[in-house]
């Protein structure tokens, strides 16, 4: 926490489009990532926007941006903005990306890149070309920034698990479990692009992808709706909410649960699930890594661990070990508090915000990079080809 | 542990067939059922068969048959034996118990069935004819009589799931993991039928069938084989062992690893895998079932545990309760030790030969049936088209 | 999130005397409560207090305090000052506490809240008398706002427990099991009072009289110091850090561990436990309560769980249940992020602004009190007089 | 499994006294141990002792002896027992065991020891010289053969631990949390010399000794008898039951909870408790070591995992490992099943009685001797003495 910088770094403006859920989160984490780590550069909190005013207006009082707007367009082509951070529903992901980059500023958005595999292409090409000019890219998979999967990649990076033969990754919730869980976005084609695919099954495609360091080369794959029709008006709690059951009922047009085998192209085999079914299942973001030398295993419900066996060890004391990952040679966590404090969600946000100013202070690119983001809606689309295709093999 | 019978039980005379890993498992069984159990039979261990005269000989005396055989048709023939507990490889399994069956004997046979569908039927068939004279036959699948699986069925069949939405089942070994292990017959297509597949892939099959009380409709498959080929010579050890890496390799023609996904006829989606890959592992038998109104979760790597979502309860409180299955009224679990002194592995084998011996005394079919047993082997048929056909969905 | 306040709430002007690790955690709860919560007052970080200028202002830069001073006691009496809020070592805070109190300041003042009951008494005497003032005074017993805590409280306020027979308390942390970790003022008790035994011993006995409702009658205690003598100079890391085993050594004069029997009011039993070389655990704060009808237990390495066992439910189906406590109806997280989305350590502290700052805008007394900190000291002062005497039970 | 003996072995006739819960287990192991083990004498079941004729001839019947008795004292003294075992309550051991060392037999004895440390004294001078007459004695102490717990010992004497610090020892049962629970011989002090010291107490002090290998030198101590009376009459089910609350009820004369600290002769410091009132604890022996460079971690709920702290081990992979104590090259469960298939509460007896018949074999003191047991016996008389005396610290 200490600082030998003599003059005070130089301010990086952002604007965030969006100010739900993912606003809160990414809020959060641009007001705290100076005061827990050294930045190159200072976040400035500069504008908020939301479609309505007095609710953008309140989200900027609340969350600390200095204003709010209401006209996107108009906000990315500021001269005091430097960065734009989207926070909104997949549908808009395309144009505002699109805007910021041609605008000439640095674009932090939110996951999945798109919801398509065209736009997605649209934007990895719009962002080489702006890296070009020293503007850089970056996609939201903030579960990247868990120490526990930082620890991960780089156990798997430093050879301590061999070669990776077995992947294991279920992302469950159980938020639509009540089939009158209220209709919200979430569950609208048009404005999600899917459903438990790609709103938590994209997170575990990069994560798996990424701690392997290897890309998914095919998959086979199933999806279902359970609940075909949902209440329109109801109550939100959490991602879901209490619906109106006694009123109308509109339908359900994206997957409530995804299932797929992949292979990698370093020759594991994975198995994924995303689902917003299991009941009694919060956030229970599962990763199991099974190499010749060692075996990795990891559950968001108790995220300040990772589980690693280490077959190297005399097969007597052999087990899997509970890492902590609370030390300070642990990714992040020195910053934090003393070993044994464990950190919650929002951190991963922290780190995120970190990692992205440190690249954009040292004129590199910041991972996940839209490309890597464009190979996570890859995979989505193969899923959701094979799974129209009576589960048939398909290439990524 | 309190009987009221006056006069003693009939014998049960049984003869085994086959002495290594199950046979010792299933001595066990016939030693010990009755001693914690009442029966309305009498076990009696008659005689003991292996190809072998030395070792067999030598397998009596350890386990406790009052004598020892090789030639197993002829035992299967002997008056003084009124049951054929069959623990040989899958691909002797038909012969043994259609003779035991035609000689009129109750059979026990060990999983999977057999190495075929056909064969699996003609078993079924006689199996059928001679219930029609009282001789059963029942296949092991021993993981029913885990206390905290059969539980798991009941508290199912109570409802207290609600509508079955999901079911997550894993089988993860790690004994094949060493890709220097020997080669053995449970590697070997022509002896075993499958590796694990029909090893232990059958076993969460079987018992998620029979917990949800629903048959799987169709798959969407895909196996694997991580090492193609292994020392020829080497020295066992659990399963695996340290094979001789020096020296000649032969082919592995089985699954190392299996997945597929599946549809149950009451609408449930699950995904199984099953693997000797995952290191680390060693016995993990993961089963899941999330339903309308609550979930189950269950690890055989912690057998006396069941842990139970109550989606009724208030949310407040809501959480999975860790059920130690071991009280009086739980399955079992009353003829052994007070509350909280677990159980073993070889429990479910004396579980086994409590509920055989019982239907017999009964007259009754004690389940598995063969046809159940089928049901099983039409699952693994279907798993390994699918996988031989691009993954494409195949129905049962 | 949202807030139906027309007009802007009035500031509560905050000066914070101290600057390390509370310190930190304290910052980050002044920037964040009124952003997640609504405040009827709001805070303004006003000015940073430290004994070296230049560290000072570097903390008042790094956590966000607009201003840095050296004079604690010309800030105390500052017009601009409504609140200050102590986070220094033990033997400070009497002086603090009493001009703050007195120049008609609320205090909130790090635990334990003296070195000595005579101080504590002094302290809680003139907390009442500024009560009366409206100026009120409280206590930093942080763990009290650990959702999962206070949800423990509220489940034995309800009765759900039934009458608390026993308690059982651990505060187990590692950092001084390296006999070469450095000496600093922690293990000094000129400045810290004692050891693990006010360090981290004081959190338990507060959480376990707060959530039983019960205050502690006696004790039988024992103290320990492993190694006596530690490197003068070294690296801090975390708590402790690495010493230079080959300088100067200083006398260790406070309990590496404390141990100790209780009586409570009520008739429960209590065994505690605090300790600084339990080697691999490194906050683990676990609090079991057994009662007539239920029980509870928790443990601060799964901080955002709590495990309840109802011993109302039917045999079959009790056990401990897994709280994930992170529910829109549990204490504090409706605040934060959808279920499953866990806490951290920091959120505590967050929590404790929260309610202090709506105690202080509802003009009522905030728990814990300095006479809730002096039930503490007592039992502190109890525990050093038995383990002086032979461990002979000692009243409170 | 293999035995390369061509003849076979001498037999050793075993008569065992008392046939309740602890006969059963005992039986149990009688017929089981050789069935796994290679023995060097063969356990034959000449005779169980009950004092009704009726009882006693249905125990053999149900658990295997050839024959009943009801006069132990004639038993003990007929030429074909080779053996005595003595599984009566407390105040019985002293004489049976007296009678059969006299006699030549051989004596495995139930703890505790004794119901007074006179008693043990007398029983372990008796054994002492009856061993040098080649006649053995060893105490029933049968945690020690977990082998999660063989495999601590074996840790911590191969100094993995380095110098032990700290034990924390809990044995954590429920079974008298029902105040109408009935009154049996484990409350009377006259037949059990003690409630959950003795009963359940006993075998953690004898656990932490043997393990760490130190003795205890002395403590300081508390004795709670929570619920005074309970129904004479009523129904027992496992270790407790459903008393008749509506009829007489009879005085409690035992703690129904214990605790005390100790000190080790090496240095550590112990805390310890032993309770029949931890609600929803069935049988929690939970045991954890903290030593300078590891640590250990054990809870019998969870009975084949060792948890495993190797301070050694860079910290950025130091955590506990959770050991699965199934294979081949941990203590005795070579002998047992493949890896990942545990064992239960039951076989701890089994190798016990391997143990003791190996080491009768071999000519050598089994151990735990009487000795050890009189050691555990001084214990608890020390916490008695200190729990009468205010809790003050006192000698053993």
């Amino acid at each position: 926490m200490t600082s030998t910088t003599t003059s005070p770094p130089a301010p990086l403006r952002v604007a965030m489009i969006g100010h739900a859920f993912m606003g809160a989160a990414h809020s959060h984490a641009w007001r705290s990532a100076h005061r827990f780590f050294d930045l190159p550069l200072l976040p400035v909190m500069q504008v908020v926007v939301g479609r309505d005013a007095g609710r953008a207006g309140h989200a900027a009082e609340q969350f600390g941006w200095a204003e709010s707007a209401t006209d996107w367009r108009a906000v990315v082509e500021r001269d005091d903005v430097d960065l734009v951070d989207i926070c909104t529903p997949g549908n808009t992901h395309r144009d505002i990306a699109l805007a910021a980059l041609a605008a000439g500023k640095h674009v932090l958005c939110e996951k999945p890149l798109a919801n398509s595999v065209a736009e997605a292409e649209e934007m990895t090409a719009a962002a080489e070309a702006a890296r070009a000019q020293g503007t850089y890219a970056m996609c939201g998979f903030t579960y990247r920034r868990v120490p526990a999967l930082s620890l991960a990649r780089e156990l798997v990076a430093e050879g301590r698990l061999g070669t990776i033969r077995q992947v294991r990754a279920q992302y469950l919730q159980d938020w639509l479990s009540d089939a009158d869980a209220p209709l919200t976005w979430r569950m609208d084609k048009s404005l999600a692009g899917s459903g438990s695919l790609g709103d938590i099954g994209a997170h575990v495609i990069d994560a798996t992808q990424w701690i392997t360091g290897q890309s998914i080369t095919g998959v086979s794959a199933l999806l279902e709706t359970f609940v075909t029709s949902r209440p329109v008006a109801g109550q939100a709690s959490g991602l879901g909410g209490a619906g109106d059951a006694s009123g109308e009922r509109g339908p359900v047009d994206v997957d409530d649960a995804a299932w797929f085998t992949a292979r990698f192209e370093g020759g594991a085999v994975g198995s994924f699930e995303a689902t917003r079914f299991a009941l009694g299942r919060k956030n229970a973001i599962r990763i199991e890594i099974n190499g010749t030398d060692g075996s990795l295993a990891f559950d968001f419900e108790d995220m300040n661990v990772l589980n690693f066996f280490d077959g190297t060890q005399p097969s007597r004391v052999q087990g899997f070990t509970r890492i902590y990952v609370t030390e300070p040679d642990h990714p992040y966590t020195g910053a934090w508090w003393p070993p044994g404090h464990g950190l919650g969600y929002e951190h991963g946000f922290t780190h995120q915000v970190v990692d992205l100013v440190r690249a954009i202070g040292a004129d590199e690119q910041p991972t996940p990079s839209f490309a890597d983001a464009l190979a996570v809606q890859r995979v989505l689309d193969a899923v959701e080809r094979s799974a129209g295709d009576r589960s048939t093999w398909t290439g990524v």
